[in-house]
């Protein structure tokens, strides 16, 4: 969760209509949950669902850093001032007709770190 | 397509009993399928199964680049001599006890391009 912390995006996968979607969005840590700017155009369901969040910081060139997947209930943050609060910290501007924030609840956290072969793994 | 083959990673995404996961996995663009490389940890069903693969190059600072979302049929790979072939392309060495190969036929293609606002998006 710290290192999930360290950077600011992610792509969330879940799954629509029995579908499964990707999508890179934004998130920051709040306490135990990963809030999530998941704009307009994301169609997660209404009620809670389940969904997956990966983050990593994989090289392209050098295939190494770290990547931390989370699985957990995610549902739409509905509190007004937690919208504005998180709008801002997410977004940097006011929240537009049809943004939506979510709250991720993680229950399983893993991680895997791509190091040197020289140096092991 | 050419993006995506333009880069050599991605996250694949995908239901397991009935839970949403994702995965970074390497992948070649062969034809008009997509190769993945899953190794032995990622176990989707044996049976064809609907994936969606993203790939982008959006930078942790400036937050440009792009993304491109592909949605399909994803099978194992069987047959021995393209294994030998994909393998060595994927991975550099032969394959190993249980290392699985999938190729994805996309049905949908997306892609979304993140430039800097001064130059519109």
């Amino acid at each position: 969760m710290r290192l999930l912390a360290s950077v600011q995006f992610g792509r969330i996968a879940f799954s629509r209509y029995a579908l499964p979607v990707i999508r890179p969005v934004d998130h920051i840590v709040a306490g135990d949950e990963i809030i999530v700017y998941v704009g307009a155009a994301i169609s997660i369901s209404s009620y809670q669902q389940v969904v997956a969040y990966e983050v990593d910081t994989i090289d392209h060139r050098t295939r190494l850093g770290w990547c931390v997947i989370v699985t957990g209930d995610a549902e739409f943050v509905s509190d007004p001032a937690e919208i504005d609060r998180y709008h801002a910290l997410l977004t940097g501007h006011p929240p537009e007709h049809g943004d939506r924030i979510i709250r991720i609840h993680p229950d399983i956290v893993t991680g895997v770190e791509y190091v040197d072969a020289a140096s092991g793994r």
